[in-house]
């Protein structure tokens, strides 16, 4: 036990708070776990005069990040943003240091270049935190499921969006209302940009589907749908037919029917989900991660997506599994992309959709809107109308599996029969 | 890719053949996420001439399990039971093979020597598939929290109990029926006594509490209560008062009040589960591990416990990770029981409680079972009476969190009490 690792970390945030915590407070149950001493050399940050927490001691602060890098065995980048993080952890990885991100942003971007370079160097790069905070699944997908083949990863990877859209379903207020709530409480940004338009979870989704598929997945081809054109009636209206409102990460193996190319979707969209299925029940902020796989069936990993401690756990199991290839030898997993896949365009989905339309409330409608679905070879699972004000009636249309191709262009056909106002809203069926 | 990897598997039953049969169908992608070919150079079996399944090939089976295991880089126990899987898997370790075993029973009694000679021979021993079947919880508790605290593990790890009281919530049906439909379904053995008697589930308790706590667990510390004294009865009041009756796994960091001493608890009994904890949503033979630490918080891992595939996922990922230890060096987590802490007597816990009493039908009843209670210091959260046939009445106690000393010197002195007539049941309430 005489040994010591030298641990820096980059960033004195919310989480980096909380790893300077426990690196302090557990110091003793992390070095009987990894075989020496943790030793946290210094923490870097952009201003080392801001007021902090007591826990990050003030005599290792340190506003040159480089230099911090330059002296430590494991590096801890809990910054965020692209640059300096980016420069920092490929300075460390050539330094031969070992490095653990949480990072979606950095690894969405340009992950390839900073695995390429830690295998070049012979050195771990970990990213548990990167993927629905404080849940252990990347080490899932990446190790335990190493042997499985994944068909498919359904996840609420973002707890902002997810109390939002609880707050609507049970309280029946707008989305705008349920935003400032969930500001209020410190689970939104001032600007909600990257939650409600779906960018942070398309990040994550990116993440997981390159690892699942072992296939690199660049950010630009995944699929997003944000949650800002819900309306609470949508809430109602998922409500009314058994299902609650998600926004989901999907991430599967597809067909392409119209090239058909086998390969990945990726996407980021709201989507009903069956109010039996396990992700229905998944409130507030918390996250959950569903994956398919070919032989262990049907897994689902639930717990905290975010906030200072849960991700500070994931970070922290991470240092410790690098730390412990310092002491005893050997790395973790590298990128895996083996498997190459084309990553195909987000309309080849193929999933059940619901349309809702408001339409003249008078008989044959509902027979040429069926008739509009059979034209585009659209099967049609159920139909629920109910009356309206003004002649106006509500149709709530469910559909079998087809091509959202296919779905799409019977909306389009569909709006332009006489008799439909308008289609209200699209949505997709998940999990069922 | 030149490298070639021989594995052997010991054992050709459901679990065994479907390794097999992944081992053969998804040989390029192993060898791609490995590094090296996985090569099958045997598969151990009592009677070669049995009738097998045609995944498993003929000219591989061998009855001399310890010339094969002699020619393996990798050795895959599947065997189950304790000898010869212990003697093959010491001498697969001797001989510096890497050992993936599902083998909870053995792990559960001889874990320790085992671990021991793993470290010794420097050769990694894995055993995701002996709890939880195919969710990766070893893993998580192992590895991913290893730079987190765990205070409480409360796992479904038994599919067939979680099935039988299933059925005989939702059908009403007793206990011996729900047994006898779990055994058409081969969801139970012809002999249900491991695991209606909770055995099956206190081995695993006994796993996850020494990995939650780095502390040996002898299995034999495990406190264990089975199912087959609940009734129909049981079900329903446990529905009444918004519980769910699982049979749980219970390990947790604890204090008892009367020694003084602080240590961990572990124990299987049958608990109330309030229906909207995540736990209580687990039907029918999933299997679920709830787990909560100081940073992470309340994390959830839900999916198959049992059954061919799911446990030959778990034995795979784990044969992917030890292969890979084969090909680029290192070695995985070893055993650590640094922490060494003293595992308390059952009745040491602390836990809110329900009793169910048949009391005489008269005025001044509960006034003397409320007195008994303060007797005893053992505070009442709730009480429901509800008349019965015969000037019987029925009066459900919830208790405020006590000792389970206190309460059950409670119940003996309420079974005293000349008014009552008979105390029908004490079960403990946990996950509130």
């Amino acid at each position: 036990m005489g040994e010591r690792l030298r641990v820096a970390v980059l960033g004195a945030g919310t989480v980096g708070t909380e790893v300077i915590r426990l690196l302090t407070t557990q110091a003793d149950d992390l070095a009987a776990r990894v075989g020496a001493r943790l030793e946290l050399v210094g923490v870097a940050v952009r201003n080392r005069h801001a007021e902090r927490d007591p826990a990050v001691p003030v005599e290792l602060l340190t506003e040159d990040a480089r230099a911090l890098v330059d002296k430590a065995d494991v590096v801890v980048e809990v910054m965020g943003g692209i640059e300096p993080a980016r420069e920092l952890i490929l300075r460390a990885i050539r330094h031969g240091a070992a490095v653990v991100t949480a990072n979606k942003a950095l690894l969405a971007e340009d992950g390839p270049t900073l695995y390429a370079a830690a295998d070049a160097a012979g050195v771990d790069l970990y990213f548990e935190a990167a993927v629905a905070g404080g849940i252990p699944v990347v080490r899932a997908v990446r190790e335990s499921l190493a042997g499985d083949q994944v068909r498919r990863v359904l996840g609420i990877v973002n707890g902002t969006t997810n109390y939002v859209l609880d707050k609507m379903a049970t309280e029946g207020v707008e989305l705008e209302q349920a935003v400032k709530e969930a500001q209020a409480l410190g689970y939104a940004e001032a600007d909600p940009t990257a939650d409600v338009e779906g960018y942070d979870a398309a990040a994550k989704a990116a993440i997981l589907a390159s690892l699942a598929f072992h296939t690199r997945v660049p950010l630009d081809a995944v699929g997003r749908t944000g949650i800002t054109g819900l309306t609470s009636t949508d809430v109602m209206w998922a409500e009314r037919t058994g299902h609650v409102l998600k926004l989901l990460a999907v991430a599967e193996r597809a067909h392409d029917e119209d090239t058909g190319v086998d390969g990945v979707l990726v996407g980021v969209h709201p989507a009903l989900v069956p109010e039996h299925h396990p992700l229905a029940k998944v409130s507030g902020s918390y996250n959950a991660v569903f994956v398919e796989t070919a032989s262990a069936g049907e897994l689902m990993f639930l717990g905290r997506g975010a906030g200072g401690a849960p991700t500070a756990s994931a970070v922290m199991g991470d240092v410790v599994s690098v730390a412990r290839h310092r002491v005893v030898g050997g790395r973790g997993p590298v990128e895996s992309s083996y498997a190459d896949l084309p990553v195909l365009p987000p309309d080849a989905a193929r999933a059940r959709f619901q349309l809702r339309l408001d339409v003249a409330d008078r008989p044959g409608v509902l027979a040429q809107v069926a008739a509009a679905h059979a034209e585009h070879g659209v099967s049609i699972e159920a139909v629920r109308q109910s009356p309206g004000d003004a002649a106006v009636a509500h149709l709530v249309i469910t559909t079998h599996t087809t091509s959202e191709r296919a779905l799409r262009a019977t909306a389009d056909a569909v709006a332009a029969l006489p008799s439909v106002r308008r289609v209200v809203s699209v949505l997709r069926v998940e999990g069922a």
